[in-house]
């Protein structure tokens, strides 16, 4: 897609740190890292949200997303590390091309998650599978 | 495993409020819900993290995964989403048998990313992804 940013570093308009390339699939380091090792990968054809791509083009990402979080955690040596999809402006996704994060987590990064749960009663439980279940 | 609570729900010995299942696959309500919706989905077989499953397990996880992601975006109605996978206890993973969470994300439900970027070097960035590139 003509401005996405993404497409731009595929296509070598927009310079980026790659750490890996194959036909359909790019890593490079995210330029806003959260810790030391920051990957994203990313599909090379332009989809917005996961849900826009078909299943082959998220296996091939997965795949490499896995082949990568070894890489990271062996070149970074962390204690941890988060993959993460963001989907749509209000889900967290800056860029609207899909694109998986990995992020080595260490035992004193100081990095907290601050989403506190909800709490549900049973019958909400069972209404909200009830609702998924019935879009499937 | 013997101890894995996520064992013990694919085996029916735990509870759960299930939404899909398929001979590899588990999916089910987070009981700990970040918002309405969170689901997780689990291959069936244990493996503690992402990278000590073959590939093929992992594929199959993320297109259950995507395939769920649409029916809670669905369900819910939510403004977005999020997938993630945590690995290790200092990734944030508490139970230790993978699994992603589908988390929908809304206009107004007030969930922060409090987690900053770190400022590095031209030089880092290509240290960095030298380190990852000699792990590949």
């Amino acid at each position: 897609m003509t401005d996405c940013i993404f497409c731009k570093i595929v296509k070598g308009e927009v310079p980026s740190y790659k750490v890996y390339e194959d036909n359909k699939c790019l890593a490079f380091m995210d330029i806003f890292p959260k810790n030391e090792g920051h990957t994203l990968v990313i599909p090379k054809k332009h989809y917005e949200i996961i849900t826009d791509a078909p299943d082959d083009v998220i296996k091939d990402v997965i795949v490499i997303t896995k082949k990568l979080a070894k890489a990271v955690k062996e070149a970074t040596n962390c204690d941890g590390f988060v993959i993460s999809n963001n989907n749509g402006k209000h889900g967290g996704q800056e860029v609207p091309h899909i694109h998986f994060h990995i992020i080595p987590r260490f035992k004193e990064d100081g990095l907290k998650y601050t989403w506190p749960a909800k709490k549900f009663s049973e019958d909400q439980f069972r209404q909200s599978a009830d609702r998924i279940k019935s879009k499937l």
